[in-house]
């Protein structure tokens, strides 16, 4: 893990096509377009996704917080409650850290559609742990 | 939703490229081949297949035992625990019903690796709705 | 249940010894003074009095808006996460209701201690169902 | 925290009225007789009930399992999902650990009914530290 984030390919944020749009010290955004391989039979987007992307934000922002530490990220729970079901659009993620502590973040995830309306809430959190060879 | 489960194609699974392995009253058991796909940058399996598997298993399972009577199954919660990465051979599921209630059904669900050690837990909740037009 | 919330009693409640400050349709807070009784073994608050004070938070404010429409409230499930620990003062709950659906109510709830500190986070889920009779 | 279990008090499970029944490598198991201080108004155990006992049992368990080693436990989530309500006998808990970790022990509690019936299910996390000064 000798790279920094720029350089990292996350390949499952690739499979799932999740784009990220914006990354403050406030709040962290991405979204999801639907398309037809998100979706479940019923023609809503697949429950999975939910969790899916709320873990791939915050994991990925907990990361390039401490990378610069020496320390590495890695999921510890992740506690998604769905509210909306989505057909069209986007699944856009708001992800706020609540708690930034020395061994684990914790963070909020708001999950909503194209039209602002909130989706699911996801709990995460974020374990930090010293990297080997630190 | 006209079809039996025999002919819904789950496209999301597909992504994922879970393999369903058997479904008895008792344990639903699937799994999904490690592959580059689905690694986080560290060379582990990323945190967010665990509660896809999980509610891509439950939900399917729910559904295709309460169609029969005209309703649907809509996830309702995920809540899910890591406890050691995987990085290689497979993530195996085993998901137990704990409840058959008429309004929703709970899950929980072992994800292990090859070894059998247990990897994440995860618990499902899942709504069950009458269908429209029932 | 034929009564309104002021002359209903919560046993429970008066056991924790738990306080309602607020009531608005924005956030609901309460608080639970720190003495002997809640305390564990090593003199912090127990992990157990915040699920409790939430639960009690949530599915009293649920049950008071939805009593008016002849319907009842009933948890329908309790995440908790543990951030700090408190030791004196008081254990503060804001909570607020992120989902007002017609079957359940999602709330989540910051507690706090008297800096303002965030010690733990909770998601309630609170069922709302109609009532026998009506 | 010099004393060892057997002298340590625990005023918030006495508060609940907890009962220890058993205590062997594979399960813990206690209760909390059902009486008027336990109930909601509708007649029904609190469920703010069901996480304390969850977490009274499997913090204390952790504690006693970790304590030879000079480390302490502290609960770090409670995830509680509620399926029936009790209204008379005990709420009856058993509390399998599913994970001992260096850093923390995962418990799955079961809260059944006396003629067991299972009303609640539990997820408990706790944090394995060590203990200042050692």
């Amino acid at each position: 893990m000798e790279t920094g984030s720029d350089e990292m390919r996350d390949a499952f944020g690739e499979l799932i096509g999740i784009e990220l749009l914006e990354s403050s010290d406030d709040v962290v955004r991405a979204r999801v377009p639907v398309s037809d391989r998100i979706l479940q039979p019923y023609g809503l987007v697949h429950g999975g996704v939910y969790p899916v992307v709320a873990e791939i934000v915050c994991s990925r922002a907990t990361h390039d917080a401490v990378i610069g530490d020496g320390k590495g990220a890695l999921g510890q729970s992740n506690s998604t409650t769905f509210l909306r079901p989505i057909s069209a659009g986007h699944v856009n993620a708001a992800a706020r850290a609540r708690h930034r502590g020395r061994t684990s973040w914790v963070w909020q995830v708001e999950l909503t559609d194209d039209e602002g309306r909130l989706c699911a809430l996801t709990q995460v959190v974020v374990a930090v742990r010293e990297l080997p060879g630190n």
